[in-house]
């Protein structure tokens, strides 16, 4: 799509079809071929991008020609309101760290990898591989591709000590992202208005998932070391909670790790409540300083429903993911999943494999884990120098943020307002709380674009906090 | 991934690796090179295999090893039956039509065209071209590609007549799927309990969509010329229903199009009961007899949503589809999909837009035109004369299935035992009642594989229920 001479005729055709009438014919590809001194294929890419945003339209054997533009009327859809009443889940408007910004502000919003940490040549290769193959064409099975299910299994058994039974292939259940996995756990394991403990601060499209779930929220609070266990056993005796969703590795936002005596003494609790543990293993791929064994490997009493994604190592392009549950838990989710979507594209999961057994995947994971060390350091050392007034407690392990506490009562629609008109995108840490926030928090992406950029981000961080305190 | 030597050389492993013991080094690249006369490329995409089977393991720079088998204890999950009660949806089991079946059967069951019938040869040049580009590695919107929404938007509108206003691309929502469609229209229109009309027979997967958004379903008679408009106007003033599920064209399974008349007759009634149509608009690639207008054409008030999938007629691996619908029901459905799955794969969205704009995309779907017409009457004249036991009640002007009536008593558990032991599947018709079937039917596609076995087809269905009656 971004090929620079079909961009060209593209952006030259744009102005002479808008000064052209209705029904004109453009000139012909061979004169095209001429006046842009551009190859025919490159000047019937740029004509199916016109087709595509509805300028012009193609007659087979006749020639290609300007579309008639249409006069829109504005239209009353307020019997609507009538029909549809007051939404019975909230309505969210789009989250912070899934927006788009320009290319020369610095961004520390996303909640993505930037491109340079993406293994790009493996993804194409791989990505040419399936093409060639029965996958472009195919219809996996509804739980995934057998190799791909044996992979996932693989992957969590390889941590499984001795003496406890590893996952095998058909505990697997593999989705079209993270998100597609926790919409599906929580309305397969929850009943509308039933109550889920989370986190807090936890994942923005966990708490997305499960308001749209209908679930009853109970947040109990987290630290450095996770939550409290005592807490987490007072919260699930006085709800009666019988799923508990969390991030033991490298917490989205706080970057915080479980230790081990935690794993042990959560998923006591969770056992003896008759409970399941939700493990969301998001930043698998992102350790830094330690390394991300799953609370899912300790467990073959089928209370953890493990959940490992690859869109966001990968490619955002590639979405696959897997869910990992035993017992009727993981009927319930397939039954949802087939209702819900029925399949995942074949050619997706077949290129994800072809990336995960490449040995060079191995290489790669080596090399992003020295890259987020370099960019972490960089940009706590960023705040250290020059954002006094941003306090960060915790450097994270691993995952791909740091979670920045600003004073207390700091404005921070104003101070998020304050640094866009100065060029850095932050995200503001209210979305990651499942009910008030606990204080002024902003959560710094150290994965973007531009990392030579983070002693200039931090000052105008700190200059936003300022400008803004009373 | 279907390479033969490779396959050659991963049969011929896995018979080595049964034998091996555990933590055997495998024969060098080198040496596998030699033994099997293949390319260090085949042999290396061999390996993957079997990794991917967790056969094997490699270690960086050392070599490839015969992985330990672990031994499996049988775990007890009855514990799950206290934390998830009954379902508060019911589980399916998995439909007919998503049957794997072994190549040399008669299948007549799917829901999907065969291979033949889909445009190989552009959807592997489109993923190679997606692939080069930006899409391989991008996050797409959470509405869509802008390129591909205004597609969609674009053929909508060009059936609009003059007069109304056509559909802008703002209004369209590009979903992975049609499955994944229905289950946001459902879930974001409907709060559960509230009552959904959908036409008797329908699509199962409606169906099945329906019951997971927990929608009382209230089924309203439907045969070769649509539903009865006074019986659809008593349903919406029995029920207070605002939501009308249908298939106006090529209704799946019957392939009943609604003339004309009845879709001004049944936007009327929809309008005078502050309701939406849901317009599934599954087969528009699929007419035979007939072109497949969409009722969505004829409104700009916002009371249908239309969908439409590109999945069945481009390829099963390119799952996408859109949602045009106007107003709050848009922004209530779109909120829906960014909680399920936030956005659709670049690639495959780039893809699609690819095919759909490229000019052998027309000569494509002609040429399936005059296959299934061919095909349709082939197995309809197959019928006639080697299955006098079944009744087809109506040619279909369109879709890829007949819709056969058995003799009535017919026990259709036994039809389709018989027929599978004589090497014919075929699909009982009770799993597109959404309420009691009204008569033992069958449902045969014409689009599946082996077309010229449709007489042997049709006799051993005819033997079948001739067996089976008393």
């Amino acid at each position: 799509m971004a090929d620079d001479s079909s961009a060209r005729i593209v952006a030259g055709l744009r102005g002479w079809i808008a000064t052209a009438a209705p029904g004109a014919r453009l000139p012909s590809t061979r004169q095209l071929v001429a006046q842009y001194a551009a190859s025919p294929v490159t000047v019937q890419r740029a004509l199916r991008t016109l087709t595509g945003e509805g300028r012009i339209e193609s007659r087979a054997g006749v020639g290609t020609f300007v579309r008639a533009a249409r006069t829109h009327r504005t239209a009353d859809y307020g019997w609507q309101s009538g029909a549809l009443r007051s939404p019975h889940t909230p309505i969210d408007s789009g989250a912070a760290a899934l927006r788009d910004v320009p290319n020369d502000v610095i961004a520390l919003h996303s909640g993505y990898p930037d491109r340079e940490l993406l293994p790009a040549r493996l993804v194409r290769s791989a990505l040419t591989r399936a093409t060639r193959s029965e996958a472009a064409l195919g219809r996996s099975p509804a739980a995934g591709l057998p190799q791909l299910q044996s992979w996932f299994s693989q992957e969590l058994g390889d941590a499984t000590p001795a003496g406890l039974t590893p996952p095998v292939p058909s505990d697997v259940i593999v989705v079209p992202g993270s998100q597609s996995g926790l919409s599906s756990i929580f309305r397969a394991l929850l009943a509308p208005g039933q109550p889920l403990i989370m986190e807090s601060p936890t994942y923005w499209g966990a708490i997305l998932a499960a308001q749209q779930a209908a679930a009853r929220i109970v947040p109990v609070p987290s630290g450095p070391a996770g939550p409290d266990p005592a807490e987490l056993a007072r919260a699930f005796e006085e709800t009666g909670a019988r799923l508990f969703y969390a991030q033991p590795n490298y917490a989205n936002p706080t970057g915080a790790q479980w230790p081990p005596a935690v794993h042990g003494r959560i998923l006591d609790i969770v056992r003896d409540h008759g409970a399941f543990l939700v493990e969301d293993d998001w930043a698998h791929d992102f350790a830094i300083a330690s390394s991300a064994v799953p609370v899912a490997a300790h467990d073959d009493t089928g209370h953890v429903v493990y959940l490992r994604s690859l869109t966001k190592s990968v490619s955002p392009a590639l979405r696959v993911a897997a869910v990992i549950a035993r017992g009727p838990a993981r009927d319930r989710i397939l039954a949802d999943r087939q209702a819900e979507s029925m399949y995942v594209s074949d050619l997706l999961q077949a290129a994800a494999l072809d990336v995960v057994t490449n040995p060079s995947w191995t290489t790669h994971r080596r090399q992003v884990r020295d890259q987020l060390r370099l960019r972490r350091d960089l940009l706590a050392r960023a705040l250290h120098d020059h954002a006094p007034l941003a306090e960060l407690q915790h450097l994270p392990p691993g995952g791909l943020n740091l979670w920045v506490r600003l004073p207390d009562g700091t404005d921070l629609g104003r101070v998020t307002q304050h640094c866009e008109r100065a060029g850095l995108v932050v995200a503001a840490g209210d979305e990651w709380f499942p009910a008030e926030p606990t204080g002024p928090f902003v959560r710094l992406n150290y994965a973007g674009p531009h990392p030579a950029a983070y002693p200039d981000a931090a000052r105008i961080l700190n200059d936003a906090i300022a400008r803004t305190a009373h």
